[in-house]
């Protein structure tokens, strides 16, 4: 089969075995957002049209590609989702004289209050890391620009909830008063630390936040920890916001990032497993599995 | 005497006769980052020569004009402070042949945990604001970029907390993903109100926000409702940090920014009182009296 990881800035494309294992791979800074007029269909040519000719197997596609900005919207699934319910929610793209490939649906959720959360793939990396947590029920986090937190019970995701935490870091760093003294040469541990244990005082993060210039005024930070300072600050506010963060947890993304986040973890006492950052590719090969055998 | 509120992006200026009544009042677009080279004294002059050619009363100023990117650095006076605390703590500015000035000084003090928190300006306004407070103990919220919430009793600012409510706001509008969607031709009131009583609810700041979007993708929240849904949010999140939210309660500051901030304390059965806003000429005034006769 063909797995296809396609987001806002980048495409990702990997050619499978039978049996699941990678054969190759290529990656181009094709997000949907440089796709223009719609040219999904050729965008996806450019990339793999070799193995297009090659291959009568499925192309199974999740990510943004499934958007209201994508080739086609493909609605989301509701929680609690496993395989089954993600795969009975993919629709088909048709292009050219015979050429077919299907777009993952996202996910979506409503908290006890009513209030919607969606992911857009994440729930394809999650089915790709079933397999990989051993326990009945785990907490899994995606950090990210929209970090996500999403509660696995018997092979299924039962609920998630989302967290502003890169966005809100990155922005604010580029363009709040906040950003103006920082100099980060480094990720200061220390202040990072310091940053995460702030967030369990009272106050709230509107004004934990402005303590990042207030100790600067008052030389208890220097410039070049006030970065690590909020990083620790608004990952410690999420890490506290999660409801009963106890029992088994584990960390899926980027290495730097879950590095980060499992030092942020261990300040609370909790040390999380680290689950291999691949796993997209594995949940479009499970996907693929439920597609009748063309 | 002569009264000058001199902030980072505006200076405004008022003399005042000896009953402390405004006799006249001049208003610049010459906040402290406008004036170049340290050339403080020349921008005074431009504006009101002719009233301190007139007048040998004593000049007094407040706000970011102390701060160290200021005419001269006025060290902060220490919380529990009254109008003597802030007055010991004014340093004077001279120049010409027998010209000169006093600064008023800034305002910190350090929470439980020993975390600083800073204010300059809004000092002064509290102070002038000090009589028309009839309770021995009350809270002044001062909304705005960064709010500053204070807690008075028997004369003096006994501590504060500062909240980037305001920042955070602009910040997220003009540059994250949620201001993507925004369209604010006005600030619906139910979205304003429903965003205030989200900030209850459990899940946190960073989650919640990420709301914005899922509701909005959902159809939940419209394009012209989500600004204020997010107003909502953040000042509901201020309020839901501050401890002990009871007994008086009041108000300063620019009518729409207190009106917004009272319709959210209603939100959580809180009546506010409006305190006048010209309460920092009041303040100057005040400090102006402690200073010996020339």
């Amino acid at each position: 089969m063909i797995a296809i990881d396609w987001g806002t800035s980048s495409f990702r494309a990997y050619r499978l075995a039978p049996d699941g294992t990678i054969a190759d791979k290529r990656r181009a800074e094709l997000g949907i957002l440089a796709v223009t007029d719609g040219k999904f269909a050729e965008a996806l040519e450019g990339q793999v049209s070799d193995w297009l000719e090659a291959d009568a197997a499925p192309v199974v596609m999740s990510g943004m590609i499934g958007s209201r900005q994508g080739w086609k919207e493909a609605p989301y699934a509701q929680c609690p989702a496993g395989v089954k319910e993600i795969a009975a929610g993919m629709v088909e793209v048709r292009w050219g004289s015979a050429r077919s490939a299907w777009i993952v649906p996202g996910l979506s959720c409503r908290d006890a209050q009513g209030v919607p959360d969606v992911m857009r793939g994440e729930e394809t990396q999650l089915l790709g890391a079933l397999d990989d947590v051993s326990e009945r029920s785990a907490w899994v986090c995606l950090p990210g620009t929209h970090s996500k937190w999403a509660r696995l019970e018997a092979a299924k995701i039962m609920r998630f909830a989302t967290y502003m935490t890169g966005e809100v870091f990155a922005v604010m760093k580029a363009h709040s008063i906040l950003g103006r003294m920082m100099e980060d040469t480094r990720l200061d541990p220390v202040a990072f630390e310091s940053g995460v244990l702030r967030a369990r005082d009272s106050g709230g993060l509107l004004h934990h936040m402005f303590g990042v210039r207030a100790r600067g005024l008052s030389g208890d930070l220097s410039d070049d920890e006030s970065g690590a300072y909020l990083s620790g600050l608004l990952i410690g506010h999420e890490l506290a916001a999660i409801p009963r963060l106890i029992g088994a947890v584990y960390l899926l993304g980027a290495p730097q990032l879950t590095h980060l986040y499992a030092e942020a973890l261990k300040c609370y006492g909790v040390d999380a497993g680290i689950l291999d950052a691949d796993a997209a590719v594995r949940g479009l090969f499970k996907l693929a599995g439920t597609l009748p055998q063309s």
